[in-house]
């Protein structure tokens, strides 16, 4: 089994993204090839040997081999012709935009790629937190209570504190905790830097969290371990970070079998026929021994191998269980009835 | 302005697609190119003056320049090197799959074209009609009642008549009225064989439907007229897809401007900024005076020029105010500061 990484992306989380790629060399014992897909979007093939950061802060990658884009994969010009880069899948590990809003899933789907990630409808209803929300609703699960406001929307708040959030991105960007009616038009200039729209979500000090990812194989769900995220009043940016180059196992939470059983049905209620094919992680509040959707990371930092018993069976596991799509059979019934009506 | 329309694509509604796009010839007065995407997903360049259905329906369209996607366009092979397709912006005429489910919308963000039609959340929202529901019900709009089940829940029906449709394609394909518990599992089978999810819906016989396309300028809706479409108990197939071939303007429904206002007030709701720069229809259903949402088609059949008073103008409108989207600026400072403390 080899594995192409897909990794970068025009995306605020770009770098984590080359973090979270460089991460996957320690937990992932098939053999792997990286894919950089830079800010231009040209995508490169760098040598897995020499992968390190410092390769993409200073342009270096440039020097790599550019490659194409094309049905069933991703070639480079060779002495004669192009050469295929060989793999048996990709694992999308583009964090944030282009991998998470649902781009690089259509490039796949759309050139026949085989993919470990969200396909295009799990993409929008993780990304946007809005969807998130009326997702979760439609299937019985209760978010934190929230507003939603575009642009143009005249906005009040009744009480504080509140987190404003833009609708879109991830890892806490423009992300604000609110606690006075002051500080709230500094907090919606900066969220709408990011976004035309907002949430307004009331906010909980001290809330218990919880974090659990998983996959799918036939109708059944693989759960990996829950884990109780050590955090400050809200990660920042600077400290989520650091999640996407954790390759170390975590403690379990210590919680009663009860809520463990009530968060996995959380989460195979979420992860429903939307999130086939990806490896996810739901990160849940408990409130009065109630479970409540945080967000979904349908590309979790460093793919949430720290969670997982046998982070490099369970990736095998899934790239196995991958099919592409049917094809559709294009008929052309209405069209030759039309001819025929007309008699041509 | 050179408008490019962008039609056929990997879907059951390839057909009806082609016969949109003929359909623009009609009601689009700037110059046109047609670009058209076959079943296996390769684009051609087809002559715009000898355009017809039949050239696609005996395969002859395969005589046409092929077209490669790429940064800003599509070219094709010339003399020497390769030929730019020239256009000010791209029309997304593929319903169904691989237009409206965000495949193509995902290919022009990626390459960086500038097009009409849903973005990626949009076409996500209203390709998959639990999640549609959810969407409007975040939104206070209304819908008519029902339940979703995917291919592994056990499925039962309380009352009948209802409706069962696989949650997504469109045009009424997969799509039954089930009268009795007999025909239920008949109805289901039908379903499932076109998507892993069904919803089934009250089916309220004799229901008043009303047709508002629009788009949006600024912060502006531009609405359409109101239409109250002829229908049978549920258009199928067949019927649906004379409306994709429709040129000629419709009268405006005869209701009150009160109603005029509701309809047009959830319009402005569900288009939100979710539907910038497309221009769709929504498909409402007013029972005892109050609206419900039925379906959003962010592409729909021949662009519904049919509505606009003047769907030229309309066009040329919506074009100039597409804008491409501004490039994330993408930082290492992670990174380098890993490399800092690293002493690297």
């Amino acid at each position: 089994m080899k594995i192409a990484i897909v990794f970068g992306g025009s995306s605020y989380e770009h770098e984590i993204s080359i973090v979270s790629a460089i991460a996957m060399k320690d937990v992932i014992k098939s053999e792997l090839e990286y894919i950089f897909l830079d800010e231009n979007r040209e995508f490169y093939h760098i040598p897995t040997k020499t992968i390190k950061s410092k390769l993409f802060s200073t342009g270096e990658y440039k020097k790599c081999d550019k490659l194409n884009i094309k049905k069933g994969g991703f070639s480079k010009k060779a002495m004669f012709g192009e050469k295929n880069v060989e793999f048996d899948i990709v694992l999308n590990l583009i964090h944030g935009g282009d991998g998470e809003d649902g781009t690089v899933a259509s490039l796949f789907e759309f050139f026949d790629i085989k993919y470990i990630g969200p396909r295009v409808g799990a993409c929008s209803v993780s990304f946007n937190k809005f969807l998130t929300k009326g997702y979760a609703s439609s299937l019985g699960i209760k978010t934190i209570p929230y507003k939603y406001f575009t642009k143009f929307d005249e906005i009040s708040v009744d009480e504080f504190p509140v987190i404003v959030k833009p609708v879109t991105l991830g890892s806490s960007i423009g992300v604000s905790i609110v606690k006075t009616k002051e500080e709230l038009s500094y907090a919606l200039d900066v969220a709408f830097e990011f976004d035309n729209a907002v949430l307004i979500e009331t906010f909980v000090p001290n809330i218990k969290e919880y974090n659990l990812a998983g996959y799918k194989i036939g109708n059944e769900i693989k759960y990996s371990i829950i884990e109780e995220p050590q955090k400050a009043d809200f990660l920042d940016f600077d400290k989520k970070y650091l999640d996407f180059a954790r390759t170390e196992r975590v403690s379990v939470a210590n919680i009663s079998d009860e809520l463990k059983e009530k968060l996995k049905k959380a989460f195979a209620t979420i992860y429903n026929t939307t999130f086939n094919d990806a490896m996810i992680r739901c990160d849940f509040f408990v409130i009065d021994d109630e479970v409540y959707l945080n967000e979904i990371n349908p590309i979790p930092g460093s793919m949430a191998n720290y969670l997982f018993e046998d982070f490099d069976a369970s990736i095998k596991e899934l790239s196995k269980s991958l099919r592409l799509k049917d094809k559709i059979k294009i008929s052309y019934d209405y069209v030759n009835k039309i001819q025929a009506a007309k008699g041509k």
